[in-house]
């Protein structure tokens, strides 16, 4: 049985993650269901995005991630299956699954269209339940992927800026996440701190107007309190305090500019 | 193995809901633990009678939901084994399965009350880990309800008002429940919206004096930031925000009185 | 198939705990992971502590307890892999174990260093990733605890002070631990009680300054808001307020000093 993951903003409160484990365990009682997190901040798409790239490489072939950020719920937005090198997404069509298809293979993607597989009525607010659940069970029990309706051609992509390379070869980015820590977590990976300045051992980070300083390799290598530049285990430059928060230290957040030069 | 959903007013941060899911693991190595939600507030048994409600029509027959929302625990109370249309509640005798009471059809109601199925000590505290999670684990793998304890034939009910017809033929109902939206739920259906009015396009709905409109069918049907109201997910009017909290944006919660005329 | 708990102080929002999942579903797919918390505060190891000894008595032998508190991450702190009673605790080595230790009979201590189970790329942020959750997935499908790495002698232990007898034959002890509830849950156990003052009809609980009055059995034997003193489903010395929150109302948290006399 594969195992089918959850990432939604539902939040952790209510009915709504639970109705839709039930839906699948109807359909897939020996489904291994994990929650990702249901704490995206309600309608979030490019933090919902963030968190299914950062899960996907750990995840076995034949995982089906079921993805529920959806503003547009009810609306004409679709609904797809996009399987990205043996790992499916269930998704609505709003973006969230850009970063896993800037960086992954596209295998096959699909818009979920056949209403024989959904409950039987079909909420307009609770496509989760009707509509997602219920064909996520029907694939963990081994239906192919070609029932759950036509194949398209063209997915929304979220328009996200890659880093700037500066004029006098540094690199200019941003915050693209605050994790739980505090941590800033930038859309500037290892590779493009490489490209842009090579094996420099004077590099400097700047997190707005503020020196950071080098590149360092874990938060224990400054004092408790300092702040710290490092590659985080996202493969990312990040910026953290070392047993602080660096996003309340240094008033950062999503948007923030780093600089590395 | 049936499944077994835990619902709760435990939180997430303790240890008390993993000492419940040990003694399940012990006892039942291959039962399918749900979490519901263990963010019910303290003692709020209303609010977990209807997150039990909301999740019931979702689960397989032989779906066992322990719920621990136990403000009289070690007082007097009983704990009850209440059996409807094939799943089983375990829950203290103080509410919780009231809006199932009052939709489902009652199988079989018995006291918890065979002190063999329960750990060895029973503190006078956490029923949760001692009473009900082994006697669930007992049931999951095989055992007769009959065991549990002697047929009862009363259980509390919570006293919850329904939705008033007014005299000129509208109807006046409250907001039962809020969710981590901000979405406002309340006690009137679809139904007692078409009992009291018919099929009538020019309806109205009022939170409070505040005029939200007519009945509209997806959160997308208004612009963002626009109040809206919906036959919701779970079948019940519901007032949102597009893209917003209505909770915050109107001041309302549990108790405001909605209109519909 | 072993059960694998998992706590931590990597919240609930971010993906780092389901990052840990996907490493050890791809090893032991048939594990049955169960979330203690993971909203430990960030790098608050006595919490930790207190955790994982509250939830070991109710999991079955050949549990695996993934504890990830670890402020020292990418320093020279080892990760050890220590066994109590037929249960294996995996964890960094900075007295995340401590309690347990203080209870349990240790049966074999090692450190985790083959670095052949572990993922290919080790981060220098993120050992519960890339370390303990590919070791956990490895024990859990049979492989020898020998094969981790080579026995130790010595592990890190927290120094918690254990309560003090008075001279006038009271106990002094102190807050260990705010539960959600706001219940203060104190280093004083049952035994502690009785060890001190035998079966004294007249005892009264201080917390400061202000007497909260004899031992009672559960929150109900005093009205709704009232303080009680109890011993708690934990075994300990704890003071709450009946349906209310003794953090709050006494303006108690961990340190603040709790007597018996």
């Amino acid at each position: 049985m594969p195992v089918i993951t959850l990432t939604t903003d539902f939040g952790d409160a209510d009915h709504y993650v639970a109705c839709m484990k039930g839906v699948i365990l109807q359909l897939a009682p020996e489904a291994h269901i994990v929650d990702v997190t249901h704490t995206i901040p309600p309608h979030d798409v490019v933090r919902g995005a963030f968190v299914l790239r950062q899960i996907f490489d750990y995840y076995p072939p034949g995982t089906i991630h079921v993805s529920v950020v959806d503003p547009g719920v009810g609306t004409s937005r679709r609904l797809i299956a996009a399987s990205y090198d043996g790992q499916l997404v269930l998704a609505p069509d709003n973006g969230l699954v850009s970063l896993i298809h800037r960086d992954i293979a596209l295998d096959e993607l699909r818009a979920v269209a056949n209403a024989r597989l959904f409950r039987q009525e079909v909420s307009s607010t609770f496509h989760g339940r009707d509509v997602l659940a219920p064909v996520a069970g029907h694939l963990a029990r081994g239906m192919a992927l070609s029932n759950v309706g036509p194949m398209i051609e063209q997915l929304e992509i979220l328009n996200l800026d890659p880093p700037a390379m500066l004029p006098n070869g540094g690199i200019e980015g941003q915050v693209l996440y605050v994790d739980h820590f505090g941590n800033l977590i930038t859309n500037i990976s290892e590779a493009d701190v490489a490209a842009a300045m090579g094996p420099q051992p004077d590099l400097n980070v700047y997190v707005g107007p503020l020196r950071v300083g080098p590149l360092r390799t874990t938060y224990g290598d400054v004092n408790t309190g300092e702040i710290v530049a490092l590659i985080g285990s996202t493969g990312m430059l990040e910026i953290a305090i070392n047993q602080g928060n660096a996003a309340s230290g240094l008033r950062a957040s999503p948007g923030t500019i780093v600089i590395v030069r």
